[in-house]
Order: structure tokens, then sequence, then C-alpha cells
């Protein structure tokens, strides 16, 4: 059965979303829903856009009508389009907070629910990174896919607890400022701590892996184009940096990179997936620096890189199946969706 | 006839005309060839990398061993390249200089030679932008292609000069300190001035429009994304702004833009080309801000930005079929080149 | 006599205004007015800081309860200060468009008024800076200190009309987009362009040269030291580099830097201010890289650099003197000004 | 008796020495040395420059004639300086790894040496940071004055084993990529790791701490101001919060500053110092968040800023009079030392 899916929002993460899901042979973009004539619904609607001849709806009457002032083709409300009949699964991209208010209409309409990282945890039944807990997803009503932050430390943590067992972890983020296209938020020659012990980061990881003792704290750096981490984990047991190399090799969505083959930074390693040829330069994996992987006595150290604007995009794409039922089995979900999108592991 | 290029340098320049040939009807990538295991050659030479199957030659014998010594598949140096016997056309995209200095082999194997605007003027017989002089570049033996900044003043100054005409002009530029993935470059918080008065822009606009009366001034900031110029013309006669804007709307590979609209910067119009899913977000159109084109008395204005890294793909496009004159019609090369690329118009 | 001054707002402005006032032998600092207990009034209050012991008020009752619960020393609200009848010029150096609003109250209390560049024209008798109109400030008023980027450009193209005539100019200015403490504003990478033609500069420029022709266009680059103007001036005649550099060289506040002495950027000029010790680094002065200043024909280019917290400290200072009609010889009012913060010429 | 110094480097750190040298009412400042005609050497002596009348050498014959050629004063070689017969102490603040070459010239003229971190600890008999081993410096014949990072480590983590008991310590540090002169080097929009696990600076820390367990990671960052380090330390016991803030309260060289106040980043905090009129804004405590200092369990954590170009200058002046052994209380050289500098504690 095709999964019928609408997208709510269409900014960072909704755009995204909207244009994974055109790629999946098991679903089909119904419609997607915004709230304002902006650059952005403009380009990917346009002939040569990626979403072009998709049914597009408004979050309100006023912005619906603000829309169609601007010359727009819209078919109706945010409710106009839950109500059409024929969509399985919403996802909701709205700005943070907003998916909290949008859940009863979505409840009205006996939807299945995607909420993003920006959400409480408590909006969803379950907080979800596919290879950590897709199980916990299945057939459930409402789904939370993480934060990229959260997402990156899930992926690598969850291998290493697998693999070797984590006493506790401690995760240090120098946050990208602002995404690309943000042209008016800073700094531009700063460095803004988080001012809270932990920061929001590792509670947000124990939604999701509640045994994981983990804390971290952060900082915001003027950088646009990826957050990076460093990471320090007392293991239960002693291992070789090869083993814990090889586990990194052998998971999934996490890429090694080596600094000395000229991925010396965050912009290079970006580089990479530009000359691939990725929509957007979008990069689903966790970006691990090989030589930072390094084991002394029982504590394992890296520093990876997370790509925010398009990490969580498999999740979702796999939080769609769970959700639904259609797909049971984790590693077949995985797999579909990064054949999908061009993740060769 | 198809029209069989190789390119030389697998840099900036050099990856993207080397794809963009593989998007064209009427022309073939023979070969390419490089200097070292960088990770661009490594990239798009992988199975999904858009150069996947090209044949690879390294610049020397030196070269050679460092590119086998690290794993990688070569077929011989340039000069063995050269010899094949089934290249029409070399693109040279080495750094700005070496280009001289390997005109004497191509010549020796008596090929055709695109250079870029890194070299001086003197190497090639003509120095080429598309709308501005293709006629000039049929059947000769070498063209430069200018660079990008170049490329973006010839685009649009002819625009004005062909429709209205051009009195004088004058370019200030807010130039790009570093491509996005040079990580060593800076500066990170100045501005740095170009010395010398005028910067190499003008004379270089006057290498393809010679009679052109143009001074420009340069400073360095620090972004990575585009350049921007602020022009002033003044022309020969008083024109409406609604006649200029009509005539930057009828130009081929020029697009206004409406900040009020949400282009408010470099970033948020960069953002248009990766919605667009343009591998690399590449932009190969100049990009006028609508609201900036103003007319006071005989004085025109406005600020244009330029993606430093693509906009001279279409141009190398056209020379290579200019040169060889397999296609003798100015118009016929650029639509195209421009339907190849995802360029409107 | 002694010339009593008050400064309401203690800001970027109004900080540097305050400190300048009591370095004056002429002048006394009576008592200051800001809204709240930011970091700057706490710092240049405290035992080792600028303005230790002024008599501190609040902007209204509401902040001076604000201020109060935060532990400060205040004396009263704005009307207090300005009630105290010890005061002979209020300074507002309140954010733009709260100077208007001050007025009535200002002139309620019959005190002399300096208002900053952030107001419109209309809010004071003359807009002025000191070289150009010191004569039409004296016993009026209100006084209006245009603003960073005005006050660069007045001095320089004053000097140059003055010695030399100008027909018209042209400025394009790279503004800096945030002054070093904004931890919040952007952008980070990317050129804002100012869509407005031509941008507010040249039209300010005006309300202190009536008589000068003068169009500019401006961009916002990612960088907080300075701002960077690249100037074109026609000539009404014909003269050589040679007496441009010298008319630059006798002016006041304008101070020549060789690139290729070191100065080759904002940074490293800045960086001569901080190497001196100045309170701040302030760079009182209009920075014009020499190797820039150059003519062809009747043509005149230069590229200059603008402190944008400390350029026009100095103008305050004259102003106050100019107003109060202590101080009726422009010369010896700047040689006052410029000898107690340090400018040499 | 007066220490008689003399300062051979006179970049970042030798020309804040060198101004540091000449506030001590117990020193001397004898002569300067360095390389070139560069805007740092000129500035410093011009008359209102902070060495106003200093003695100049040149490193050698060559640079000796480099540096009359472009007009300075010059008193001989380094050799000639060395061999004055008036020094006592020579401050090494050449570039890294220069010092080692120069040390035999030093023993040569039987002079106590003073080198920077960017030496080898092997180049001297004490790897040195005040507060932690003032004692060991006194009378030797070479001290390594420890770099800006490991100062900033050794001051803060030296107050907590002392006070409560390090079993072990992990830092993760955003660092940044120039000083803010520097307007050559980058990133502008990246993030580079350190590849070399630990970073330098934990190997660095036990040069002066031996017997202290701790690692570091370490990121550069587009940033020029200060750097940032996310420190997680394990107790030997559990400490309350309240009694590590106050802790570092009673320690010299380290501030606290509340993010809710206003001291939101590393350029609000360094704005302080602009407004406190430090020379240069120099910062040389280490600034720590208050909010994040916190305890859980037997973790105590805490991000903390180094301002790179400063905090080792009163170090410095400590070790001066250390080597000298002309004051053998730690805390009164301290004390000298910060009121020289207008360090409150």
């Amino acid at each position: 059965m095709t999964i019928r899916v609408a997208v709510n929002g269409i900014g960072t993460v909704g755009k995204r979303v909207a244009h994974a899901v055109t790629l999946q042979k098991d679903m089909k973009l119904v419609a997607i829903c915004t709230r304002s004539p902006s650059p952005v619904i403009r380009t990917v609607l346009e002939p040569n856009g990626p979403l072009y001849g998709t049914d597009l709806y408004a979050s309100d009457k006023e912005h619906l009508k603000m829309m169609k002032d601007a010359g727009m083709i819209v078919n109706g409300t945010l409710e106009d389009m839950l109500g059409r009949g024929d969509i399985d699964v919403i996802v909701d991209c709205t700005p943070g907070g907003v998916g909290e208010k949008n859940k009863p209409i979505y409840e009205k309409f006996k939807l299945k629910q995607i909420y993003e990282g920006g959400e409480k945890a408590s909006v969803a039944d379950v907080s979800f990174t596919a290879v950590a807990n897709y199980e916990k997803a299945l057939n459930v009503n409402s789904v939370r896919v993480v934060s990229c932050n959260t997402t990156s430390l899930v992926r690598t943590l969850w291998t290493i607890d697998t693999n070797f067992g984590v006493k506790e972890a401690f995760a240090a983020l120098a946050r990208r400022a602002a995404d690309p296209p943000e042209d008016k938020k800073g700094p531009i020659n700063a460095i803004v701590p988080s001012l809270s012990v932990p920061s929001h980061h590792a509670p947000d990881v124990q939604t999701v892996l509640p045994h994981l003792k983990i804390m971290s704290l952060a900082v915001v750096v003027p950088t646009t184009l990826a957050h990076v981490h460093m990471v320090e984990v007392t293991l239960k047991k002693k291992v070789s940096r090869e083993k814990v190399l090889e586990a990194f090799n052998e998971a999934t969505r996490i890429l090694l990179f080596k600094g000395k083959e000229g991925y010396s930074s965050t912009a290079s390693i970006i580089e990479k997936f530009r000359d691939l040829c990725r929509p957007r330069y979008d990069m689903y994996e966790v970006g691990v620096w090989e030589e930072t992987v390094d084991v002394k006595g029982n504590k394992l150290y890296w520093i990876h890189m997370v790509h925010q604007e398009s990490i969580i995009i498999p999740e979702n794409i796999d939080a769609i199946r769970a959700i639904t039922g259609e797909e049971t089995d984790k590693w077949k979900s995985i797999e579909k969706t990064n054949k999908s999108l061009g993740i060769l592991k």
C-alpha cells in the first residue's frame, strides 16, 4: 500500500521531508501547507522545482488570503487539507512549539502524526531515531523525530553502546549559529555559551535512549554549515581503536572522513556532497573524523559533524513507515530510505 | 558532429566544466587530468559521482606516481592524454598562470584551447563572454573565458550598452574572500581593499568590450557565497527605469530578484538554487536586485551578485562550440547550453 | 566658563561622548541618564571605570525602579536630571527616533540640545560636521551630529571640494553589519544590499553640504570593525594625485595609511589604535588607503575606512562648544578637541 | 634592585610584555629587538606610543639594514643588545620554535631567559603559571610561560584541585582561528577539528601540573576575540556548586560573569574591557560564566573564555620576578603585577 503523506510547514525541514517523500516508492506526497508566500514555497513549486504540481494549502484563512494576494494558487486552509480524506500521515514541520498547538486538529482528523525535535517530547508517543528504536514507533499514533544534534548523538552512541557498552558519555557541542539562508542572525564574531547545564541535548538523547547516562555542554559559533561535537565516552570495558572504527564503518548513516586526505573541516566535507550533486548538498550521515577516534584506557573520544538541515530527513521517512506499520522491519525501512536518498550505507 | 573535450585541472572550475560537458548532446567528455588525489577528484569519480567512468590522467610523472600510490586508477600523464588522438578541445582549468605554461604542449598536439580568466588575456586569441563576442571566437585556436566578476559585468553592461548606449561605467566590488570549501583563507573579521586603481576588473572587461569606458574599485569581505557589485553607469541618453528592467528581463543569464519578496541577500538567493536542486547549487545567472535598478538623470544604478564558482560555466560550453565552429549561431549555442544546465532564460 | 554637559543614553555613542567630555578642560560632565542596568553602565561607573562618580539617572520611573532593584545607585529620572539647574547642554545619544520624542522635554527645561545621526535632520536647527559648518552651529538651540558614514564623507568631500571643486560624487559603501559587542545580529555569511537608491547616506551628506551633488549605494557585510567606502569624485578641474594626497595630509581628522607598510585592512589599521592604547581603540580619524587615491582624467578615486563607534565623538565635542558659543573659532575648537583625544592632526 | 629586562620579538606577546614591564616599579625596560619595520614596531615607538624612547635592535644584520632602509633608528643587532651589559632578563617572544634557536646566544651572554608557550617545554628549566608553581621558578636560569589556553586551564584546575581535589579532567576547546589583526587566516565559514587526540593542550597542562590527569579535544572556529573551553572535572569528593563559585571568586585572575546580566558571549565580555579603557582591551583574567558552573554528582562543569592575546602577560611579569629571585613570595609578586595591570583580584 502506498502511504499518503502531507507536510505542514515548508521551511528548512518541511521542504526536505516533502521532497524525500516524493522519492519513496511506497509513499505519495498528497499535499503541503505553509504560512506565507516565501521564496522557499515559490521555488519548490516552480516548474523545475522539486515539488512542482503538489497541492498547496495555507495555515489559516488569513494566510490563505495573503498567499492568494501574492498570486499563488492555494487550495484551502490547513483544515481543508486535513479533511481531504486521502491522507494517512501528517508531518508537522512548523516552528518549535507550533506542532503542539496543531496536535488537536490532527487528532480531530484522526491522522497519524510526525513531529520534529523543536517540540517537547510529550507531544508524541515516541521520540525517535531509526536505528535506536524503530520498533517502538510501530503503529503508534504520533512520533517525534528528535533534533539534528540529538540524532547524531543517538546514532553514534547507540552504535558504541550496542557494540561495547557505554558507562557514561559527555558531549561538548560547537553549534552553528544560523542556517545558510538566514541573514539576520549572528553572532558575526563571538562565541556564545549555552548557559544551562546540561545543555538541552543530553536530556533529549535520553528521550530516545532512556538508560544512557550522558551530559552535554554547548557553545554557539559563527558558522552556518554544520554543528561539531567533541565526545568523550567512558566504556564499560576496554576496546581497541580498530574495533571502534569497525563499528562506525559498519553502522548505517555514519561516515568516517580522513582529515589527512583533505577533509580538514566542515566546509571541505560539505563540499563532497556538493560534488556528489546531492540535492541542496544534503548530508544525511553523521561525519566522524577518523583521526579523532581514539581510545585511552577505558575512555573513547571522537569528533563528529552534523549537517543540521538534513540529518533528520531519513529519520522522518523511516518514522512514516513505522507509524503506519507498513514496514515492520527496521533494517528494511532503513535500506529503502537510504537507497532513495543516495545514502551508501 | 560530437565535440570531444578534455579538461585539464579538476578544481572549482574544472569539475564544473567537465560535468557540464557531459550534459551536452553535441559534446563528449573524453578525459580529465589533475594533479593530486584531492577530495574533489576522488568524489567526482565515485560510482555516484558526476564524472564516474571518465578516463583520468595526471599532470606529470611525479603526480602520476603520487595518485597511483594513493590508490587511484590513472591512465597516464597530461602528454599521454593530449596524444590520445580523440580530443578536439582542451579546456585548461589549472590555477592562474599555469595555463600559459601549458600552452606550448597543447599547441604541439594541435588542440583547440580554452583558458580561464586567471590567465593573462595574451594567452588566447580572444577573451570571451558569449553574448558579447561569440562570433569573434568562431574557429580561432584559443579562447579565454574571462573571470566571474568580469563575466557578470560584461553581461550586464553589454545589455545596457546595446540597448541604450553606455558613456562610462564605474563598478565597486565587494568580493567574497574565499570559496566555500577553503578553510585556510581569511579574513575572518576585516575588509581588505584592493590597492590598485583601477582594480583588475575594469581592464579585464575591456578585453571583451574594448570600447567600453569603465573603472572599478574593489574590497574583499569575509564571506564565501558570492561577490556583489555596485554599479553606476552614465548613459548616452536618458531612459526610464522600466526600460532598463525590461532589458534585463529579456537578457539571457540575468535574473531579477525582489528583495521585498525575501531575496534579501546573497545567502537567500543562493538558497533558491539549493531549493531548485541545481547541482552544487550552481547559479549560472547574474542576480540583479530589482529595487536597486534605478535611473537618476542620465545615470543608471544597480547592485548585482555573482556566484563566483559557476557563472562562467555556460560561457565555457559556448566557447567550446564557438572555437570548433560546430555552432555558428550565438543564440543557438546559448539556447543549447541554457537548456542543458537548467537556465530558464 | 565651564560648559556643563549631561548625556542621555549610555550606549555605543553615549558612553564615548560622556568620557570625552570629562577630558575637556572647558567642560564638565554633570550627569548621565540611561534605561537599564546594562553591562555598559555598570562598567563605566566601576571604581576603575571612566565615568566613576558621575551622577546617574534613569529614563523614567519604571526604569528607575528596575535599576534600583538591580542594586544601582540612581539619583532620579530624566526629568529630575534635566531640572537640576546646572546643565547647559544635553547630548541625546538614545536610539534613533527616541531623540525626537525627547525633544519637548529638553525644550521645557530650555536646554541646548545635541542629537545624533540616527535622528531625522528636522530634529535640530543644524546638521553638523565640524570642518564643514562649525559656524552655522554657533549659538543655535539644537545641533544634529551626522552619522559615522556621513561624517567620513563630509570630511573627505569637503576637503576635496574646498581645495579643488567637486562636480559630483559617488560613494559605494561596504558597511559593517554589527558593532563588536552585538552577538545576535548577522549576517554570518552573506552580503545584504541596501534596497534604496540612493542609500540614505548621500542625502544625509547633503544635510551638511547642501550644494554637493552626490549619490550612494550600500551593502552590508559580515564584519564588526569598520565601514569601508569606495569613492569616485568628478572634479571641476584636473589635479594631480600628489595635490590630493597633500590636501588629505593637511586635513584634520583624516589619516593616510600605506597598505604596502602593512595596513592591509580595517583590522590591521584598528590594531594600530589598540597599540597606541587609545581607550576602546577608538579611531576618530577617517583612514584613507594612500595607494587607492588616484586621479584618472577629471575623476578622483579613493577607498577609506570609518570606525563607526567613535568617528563622531570629536564632532560631538565641537558641537557642544559651538552651540554654547563658548568657542567661536572653528579651528580653535578642533584643536582643543583633537589634543584632548590624542588626535595628532 | 630594579630588574633590567629586554624583549626579543615585538609581536602580539612581545609588545604587551614590553609595555607591562614599563608599568612595574621594580623593573626597567632596557631594550627591544625585532625583525622588520612592521606596523606594530612603528606604532609602539611613536611619540604617543607605549614604548616611545626604548632602544631598538634588529634580529640580525640583514634585518638591521631592512629597518634602517625603512627609516627606523636601530641601535644594532640582537647580539649587540645582549652584549650591552645592562640586561638581567631576556624575554623571548619570537615565533614558536625560534626561541629554541636563540637559546645558545642568550646563554653565551649568561642571561636569565623567559620563553613563551610556542616553544617546547624542554627549552626551559620550568614551565610556569604563577599560582601553580611560582616557587619552582625561583632563581632558575630559564622559564617557559605556557600558552594562553594552557594558562587558563592551569589557573582554574589548580584552583579546583587545591580546594577540592581533581580526579580527572576533560576540556573541549573552541579555539579562535586568528588574532584580530590577522586578515589572511581563515576559516571564514567552517569548523576545523584538531586531528590529534589529545589535542596538545592536555599534555601542556601537565608540564605545569604533572600529576593532573587530563584530556582535551579541540576545534577551531571562525572568530578572533577569544577561545572558549567547556570543562568537565571528576572530583575526588562531592562539593556544592556554591563552594566552587566561592573558590573561583577567591582565586586571583579568575572572574565570574553572569550571562543573565548581559555577558552573553566572548564579545560582550571583551566589551567590558574596552569600556574599562584597558590598553588594547587586554583581559588578563580567565572569564568563567557563572551559570555554567554546576555540579552533578561527583562531576563539576563550567565554560570559560580566554583572551588569547593577553592572559599570559601577568605570568610573564611574575616569571621575571621569580627567575631573578627578586621576589620570593608568590602572592606578593602576583599582587604587584595585578595592581600594575589593573587586575582587581
